[in-house]
């Protein structure tokens, strides 16, 4: 089962993850915790190149998109698949939700290309996404009380609320496999709305 | 004008833009030498993922092709377009051509993922290309002469054969703007072949 975790930065899609794993090790899964971009050495360097704030040079936004997709290329090939094919669970935080909602919604590029890529680019999809919604202050206050903000924590509140607004679009679409949780719970609470599902669909 | 440049490992590519560059200057041109994977500070980041051999991990076939097409989405946008605008005359070495010649010839990837790639990421190709062929020993034992060798220059033989006949298939396919240059013969001949075809295009 391919589990990903989407929503706007601080809304605690990290912490819901930790209390998850913790849960389906108590019931004898075998897990696995993952990450995009990232995951592999490879796309955790793609990673590096996408959030550092140490650029001479801004990235452009097809750039932006398709190294998401080399990284998650790499990701699904190496890690997600075999993974899956072993019978484990994947809990992934974030994935392509998370490029319509940021290159899309939020930069701005076409629908029509992301649709490409994934058409192209990804064999296979989650079963499951929990989208942990609540206003972009509550979530900025939380990530900015964690220390240093990477290159997509520095955007301005308008972008955030395009990507938002893009996840709602998203949820709309495809209310079978995306949940939305109410991350302004504490996070005990939104574990506990996360549950439900997870029960329901295991 | 954008031209390109293309070919098989050390078959004198860099060599001929080196002259073609003095020649153009001397002309009283504003000539741009650029080169891909690279040519700009995220491009060239890109590149030393792409060519490193000290990966951890093997760079899967997707992967190495979404990355290419990100560093040329930075390389068109901030370099390669503005240069053009402003007159001046542009030249690359390798191009759109490489992706097909290495990753689809010589990866295996299907020519469908990459021809959507072109369409959707790539809004100006070359108006001349050079192809530089030579048979694949010959190009080799002028790079080993050079150094040590790249990710790419470490693969076999039979790979960059499926490269060089990948080149063969475009040329027959575009031989309007790939022009074929023999390479086996000396630099300066084989800078007197591409001068005739330059002062016809020019
Ligand atoms: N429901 C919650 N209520 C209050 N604070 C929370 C809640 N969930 C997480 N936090 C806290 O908010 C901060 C951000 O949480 P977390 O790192 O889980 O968010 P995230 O969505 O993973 O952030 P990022 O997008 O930066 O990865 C952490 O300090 C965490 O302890
Ligand atoms: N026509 C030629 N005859 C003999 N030697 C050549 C010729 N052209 C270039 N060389 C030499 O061969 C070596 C490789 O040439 P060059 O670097 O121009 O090739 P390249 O195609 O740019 O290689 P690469 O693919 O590695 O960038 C250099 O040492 C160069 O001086
Ligand atoms: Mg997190
Ligand atoms: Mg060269």
């Amino acid at each position: 089962m391919f589990i990903s975790f989407e929503g706007t930065e601080g809304v605690g899609k990290s912490t819901l993850i930790a209390k998850l794993n913790e849960y389906l090790i108590g019931q004898n899964k075998t897990v696995l915790l993952t990450r995009e971009p990232g995951g592999t050495a490879v796309a955790e360097q793609i990673r590096h190149l996408l959030l550092s704030t140490e650029h001479s040079e801004a990235i452009c936004h097809d750039t932006e998109l398709l190294l998401m997709y080399a990284g998650r290329a790499q990701h699904l090939e190496n890690k997600v698949l075999p993974a899956l094919a072993a019978g484990q669970i994947v809990l992934c935080d974030r994935f392509t939700d998370a490029s319509f909602a940021y290159q899309c919604a939020g930069r701005g590029l076409s629908h029509e290309k992301l649709a490409l890529l994934n058409q192209n680019f990804v064999p296979r999809m989650p079963e499951l996404t929990f989208w942990l919604d609540a206003p972009i202050e509550t979530g900025m206050a939380r990530a900015r009380a964690r220390g240093a903000l990477d290159r997509f924590e520095q955007e301005k509140t308008e972008f955030f609320s395009r990507v938002r607004a893009g996840y709602a679009q998203l949820h709309q679409q495809h209310s079978e496999r995306i949940k939305r949780l109410d991350a302004t719970q504490s996070a005990d609470d939104v574990f506990a709305q996360a549950l439900a599902y997870l029960q329901a669909a295991l």
